[in-house]
This record gives structure tokens, sequence and C-alpha cells, in this order.
């Protein structure tokens, strides 16, 4: 039996403000690295013996992990960043803060593209201020122009199963810190959700999801670390 | 060409209390964190394209790099942390503070320890409140129970030729953050530096030391990025 934490980075700049960030690397603000630490003191509280940590190549899970880590007395365990745990890439939504997009969209296009599995938003426009495609994080990565949860998940999986996955098999206790989306999927595929209640499911920032996983990484039990904070649970498959 | 920067991380809580520290995993205080931030800002305004970063497994060390990492955005690229960049072991001396040493074993002999190149205190006893053997970052490994600059060397150097070596021949510029000793035996070896005045030079904290090297890896000019607070540089090889 292994444990997997998940982490989700907690509040941004641009959540502040409201605006689609998908890929664009908003930083955290004072209260998101507060969640973050909040998130380290609850994952040492449960004694799991973390031993690897993964995250996307956004600073504010990056740096989410690194609060936490550092909560934690666990810096020295080994971290690897990897862009297909990225958030969601909102196409032509990003940089737009949410009452934009509805006076441009309209409010229920803008709920299809926000709540349906598979609908991804416009592509982003090439040499728009958002294009991410000189970033040198990026050099050599055929970028998204958009995504749904959906590509979203067809590119966080892969990843799970062949860099994750096997230190979770090994008996590794594991932690995740990501994005929205991104656990989202990973929650979609170990608790089996359909895709029709998926994209309501939210994980909450900074109140980690500890996961207890069999030897198949079959989940046995699941639980938000600061209970009384807790949102709704997935059934467990 | 390639550019390699090494940063000493900076005031950690047994520095400021003068006490032999090693590996024991003291943290830095607020001033060390500054020094941290203040060694990032100088290295982003060199636009070196740092695409690697290498630490220690000792929180101070990490935790310099991170805070330097975020001051450069430079928060993806990868690090990896491996014991053989860790501070010397200061053995029988760790936990001591300076005046408790010179009271215990004398003024001359701590310097003997202090400054030659090759001989070690005495070593940590089994049990001491300071051995580290079961701390988990440390599992697997043959903890040594006391160290010179020679056998600090003697570790740093085939982790350099494996593992940061083939990244800088590769083209990369590089980012090394660790500890006064672990870098001044990069230092010995990168310019050559003779056994008889290694141990004098002294690489301050807060200020990197900006290293080009050939294709070959031989240094062909070093400097210290806040050029007022300059230390004796090493005579180029």
């Amino acid at each position: 039996m292994t444990k997997l934490a998940l982490i989700r980075h907690g509040q941004s700049a641009w959540n502040l403000e409201n605006r689609f960030t998908g890929w664009w690397d908003a930083d955290l603000t004072a209260q998101g690295e507060a969640e973050a630490k909040a998130s380290g003191l609850l994952l040492a509280a449960t004694g799991a013996d973390f031993r690897y940590a993964f995250t996307s190549v956004q600073t504010r899970a990056i740096r989410t992990l690194w609060l936490a880590l550092t909560e934690m007395k666990r810096a020295w365990i080994p971290v690897e960043k990897d862009w297909h745990l990225n958030e969601r890439h909102y196409g032509g939504l990003t940089g737009l803060d949410k009452a934009e997009t509805a006076a441009k969209h309209g409010e229920e296009q803008v709920h299809v593209w926000r709540r349906s599995y598979d609908i991804p938003p416009p592509p982003l426009e090439v040499g728009s201020t958002w294009d991410l495609s000189t970033d040198p994080r990026y050099r050599g990565i055929n970028i998204p122009d958009t995504e749904s949860l959906k590509t979203t998940l067809d590119r966080v999986l892969p990843y799970f199963q062949e860099r994750i996955a096997p230190k979770l098999k090994a008996g590794n206790d594991v932690l995740i810190a990501a994005h929205g989306n991104s656990l989202r999927a990973l929650v979609k595929h170990l608790f089996h959700v359909p895709d029709e209640t998926i994209t309501g499911l939210e994980i909450p920032t900074g109140n980690p999801l500890l996961i207890e996983l069999d030897a198949a990484l079959k989940p046995i039990s699941v639980k938000y670390l600061d209970a009384a904070r807790a949102q709704k649970l997935p059934a467990l498959p």
C-alpha cells in the first residue's frame, strides 16, 4: 500500500484578477504562498514517507511544492518538473478576464468551454501577447494552442504511467503539486470518474487530497487532509 | 564556451551560533534567505541561459538555490540534489561552538583541522546527538564519520565529472548551489589550486562566482558578480 498526495497550487496573481491563466506563468500571491505552507503542514502531520515529488514547469505549482516541502522538512527529496503536468491550456481565452470573455463570447458558450469534457476554447492566435512559443522552458516542445479537459488528460495520463506509477508500484509515497485540471485528469483516471461528472469535481487549494493505493494502484481510501474544509470526494472505484 | 556559476549558501542558524555544522541540516536564517535572493538577482543580471542546477541534499543549499531561481524566473529548470555536493563532514567537531572546540582541543589543533588540506578532525561518535545514520535522506548511503578537504574533494570530483561536466560540455550554462568546502573542492580542481593554498580560498556568500569554460572545461575567465564585495580570485590555469 502506498500513498499519493495531490496538492493544488494556491491563489495566483491571475486568479486574483479573475483571468483565464492556463499555461501563462502567473506566480503565487502572498495568500497562495500561505496556502502552500498550510498544505505542507497538513502533509507533515500525516507521517507519510514521501520519497518523490512531481510538478509542472509552471512557477505557481513549483513554488507551491517548494514551500510545502520546506514545511515538511523534505526539501531533499527528488523533484521532477514536466510540462505534462501543466494546467489545461485555455487557448484564445488566455489573458481575458471572465467578464470580458462573457461579453465577447456569451455566458453560455463560456460555461460550455469551462465545464464540458471535450470541447476546447478557440485556439490562441500566433503572435498573441500570451503566445509562449519563445519561452525557453518550452524549447523543443510542441505547445498546444488550446486544450479541453480530455486533451489535457491525454497528455497527463501517459506521463503518470511512465514516470509516476513506477515509483508508487515500487512502494514509494509520492507527492504531486499541480493544477486544477491536471489533477482533475489524474483523479478521473484513478477513480474512473465519468466524462459527464468530472468537471464538477473541484480539488480545493491548501488542502491536499491523500489517496491510499493498492499494489495495482487502485484507490482503497481517499480523504482531504483538512476535513473541516473538505469538498465532495470521488467515490472509490 | 559555457558558463558555470557557483553559489555558496548564506547564513545558517549554526553559522550565527558559530558552531561546526558540516552535514548537520541547519536551515537558513532570514539573512541567509536575503543573501540567496541577492545571488539570484546578480545571476539574473548576467543574462546567462542557465539550463541545469545542482545542489546538495542539505536544506540550506537547496533553499538558497530555490530562492535564487525564483528571483531568476528559472524555477522550471531541472535541479539535481546529491549528497556528493554536501558540506565537508566535521566529524567529532559537529555541533560544538568554536570556543568549546578550542577549549577542548586547543586553538592550534583546531586551526590545523580547519586549514590543513588532508587532516580530518576525529570521527563523530556513533550514537552522538549529531549522528545522521537514521536520517531518511541518507538511506543506503555510507555516511562518512569525518572528512578532510581532500576526502571531500575525493567525492565531489567524481560526481562533477559524471553528472555536471557532461551538461557543460553539451553547451549548457550550469548553476551549482553548495557549501564552502564542496565549492572549494571544485575550484581546486578547475583552477589547479595547490594543496597548500586552497584552504585560504574563501568564496563569499550572496556573491556568485561566474566561470567561463572552454570546450575542455578549462576556465577562460572568472569573476565575482558583485565586484564591490569580491574576494581574491583563483588564478586562471
